[in-house]
């Protein structure tokens, strides 16, 4: 078992990666330190793993709630229904809230221990490659609302992270290739050395061997970790983790959210911000190459859905990330090295664009 | 005007007081400073103050949204529905909330604020004193739940408070005297000076006197901020603030919390605390009876309902201070000085909750 330490002051936690640790009963029973626990889940992680989950907590008093899946349930009522458990049975200051789920599930359990009695305790059990590398570092959690993805929220770190890898057993293959992505992105963005090592490992890692699948999503959460420590609450650096995602919204936007996988989207959308980083001559062709190489080795697609260049801008500028009017974007300046910026010509944006999406 | 500045780190905020400081223009807009403000305040404050604010923030955009008037509109409800307004009108995360009434309105759109975007800025202008010398330090925010007061909610600290000691005019007097109680459980538990100013300033404040008001206010806010910066996330030293309230939380439980204002329970229960005080010897006697006049002065009850030191007993048990089924309680040990204790003789309280509710 790897064990990482996220380091936020008197907030800090581990991050525990191996295989089988939902059925080790004095692991759990160690970082789950609460007489009450309240265990969050969802119709389809809910039947493969809370069983083992609650068998190895016996002793604690486990309550679980089991919400639809998916994203469109990721809302305020599902806050308002796991709360109503709570009070129903009288959880009080002391108690527990884990989440045992992907992202969805992650996200609302966080949100509604940091409502309820004004923030409990949380844990987290992500069973997605993505929410492991992803929402287990940076402390958002939050629900939709209709008019936009993750506008009711709060900052809540949780008092542990435990990554199962053999979670991702039952993984859809699909969704294994979209966390990839995310992984994958944090080499570019930060670290050449881990670049080279996910080339030389991608396929222990779609063969779901174990130790690659530990280093990989520890060495991705360290990542995070890292620029999360110096932006707590996003204000600068951290800007550099949507690497890909501006291009990929578009992508998301357009096709209503529902045919593309985040992760398959931002995939797409880092080839994209390569290529025109090479564009404004701040990363060589042959880079752009690489990205694709590695991307398409993974599984993912780098041909966007063509609905043209200036669809692709309009939903571009919706983005949180506008500022001013003007477009920002994080661009390479290398493989492992990206910058955050609105200074690149107009003209490199409409020919990436055209190329594209046109 | 004065001006308190709660010290909270990167967190601390000014608290000014004076008249008529919301047709300040200048004030104002020095003090809020955002292109997009939401307004929330209820159709009873509204009418009142809502115009003159508006019309001082000129040059902003400001939208209003009005709440019904009462605590039993404190809910997940009307935060959804101030939700739908910042969202319908594209409100950006550098865009301020502001609570213009008293403790309902401060509490609901603080949290609402709190999870806007995982937080925007948000300023308070209480309309009570209970809320000008309350709600207005410490940073707690939140809904009630069918289950219970407050137990959905968020620690958020306000940027700026405005309380304009001339909205007090057209509080009613009921509501004037339940807040006086609050600033008197200051003078009890922290300062005997501001308790031999509050007995030579009385008349004053109930004749709504502003400069008298004004340091009421003022000193009230300080000692809470004291207390707040010393322990911000209600660990320790907090809980001294709940002078009377686990007596008076009782009174309030046993009428359904619709016949006793909160400061009116919180009165009596200083005095049975003052007195419980004197029963294990804690207490001179006469200083209970020097607690007594104060309070009778102000106008507050000092008899609680007798419905019978059994049941009294049963609601004070459910109460949050509650810990390994010993009832934790605030008691004097001079006037000016209180400690949070559960080392009592059981059959002090007996006699106490005898002695005023048998």
């Amino acid at each position: 078992m790897l064990n990482l330490n996220v380091d936020l002051g008197e907030r800090s936690y581990p991050i525990l990666i191996g295989e089988s640790l939902l059925s080790d009963a004095s692991l759990l029973q160690h970082h789950l330190a609460a007489k009450d626990i309240l265990l969050v889940t969802n119709t389809t992680v809910g039947p493969l793993y809370a069983d083992r989950v609650m068998q190895a907590l016996q002793g604690n008093r486990v309550i679980d709630v089991r919400l639809p899946d998916g994203e469109q349930h990721k809302n305020l009522d599902n806050v308002s229904r796991v709360l109503d458990v709570l009070v129903a049975n009288r959880f009080g200051r002391d108690s527990l809230v884990v989440a045992l789920g992907g992202g969805v599930v992650g996200d609302l359990a966080g949100f509604t221990s940091a409502c309820y009695q004004r923030g409990i305790a949380f844990a987290q059990m992500p069973t997605t490659l993505l929410s492991q590398v992803d929402s287990s570092v940076g402390g958002k959690t939050g629900v939709n609302h209709p008019g936009g993805k993750n506008l009711i929220g709060a900052f809540h770190q949780p008092s542990v992270v435990i990554s199962d890898t053999s979670t991702l057993r039952t993984l859809p293959l699909r969704e294994l290739r979209a966390g990839l992505a995310e992984v994958i992105k944090y080499a570019f963005v930060f670290d050449i050395q881990f670049l080279d090592w996910l080339e030389r490992n991608l396929d222990a890692l779609l063969a779901l061997d174990p130790a690659a699948l530990a280093h990989a999503i520890y060495r991705s959460c360290e990542l995070k970790a890292e620029v999360v420590r110096r932006d707590e609450h996003e204000r600068g650096d951290r800007a550099l983790l949507n690497f890909g995602h501006t291009f990929g919204h578009a992508i998301e936007a357009a096709t209503g959210y529902t045919q593309w996988l985040h992760g398959e989207a931002v995939g797409t959308g880092m080839f994209i911000a390569a290529d025109m980083s090479a564009r404004i001559g701040l990363l060589p062709r042959e880079d752009v190459e690489r990205v694709k190489q590695l991307l398409q080795r993974a599984g993912l697609e780098t041909q966007a859905p063509r609905f043209g260049a200036a669809k692709a801008h309009d939903y571009m500028r919706v983005d949180k990330k506008v500022k001013s009017g003007r477009i920002r974007l994080v661009l390479l300046e290398a493989l492992g090295r990206a910058r955050f910026t609105a200074d690149y010509p107009d003209d490199a944006l409409d020919a990436t664009l055209a190329s594209h999406f046109g």
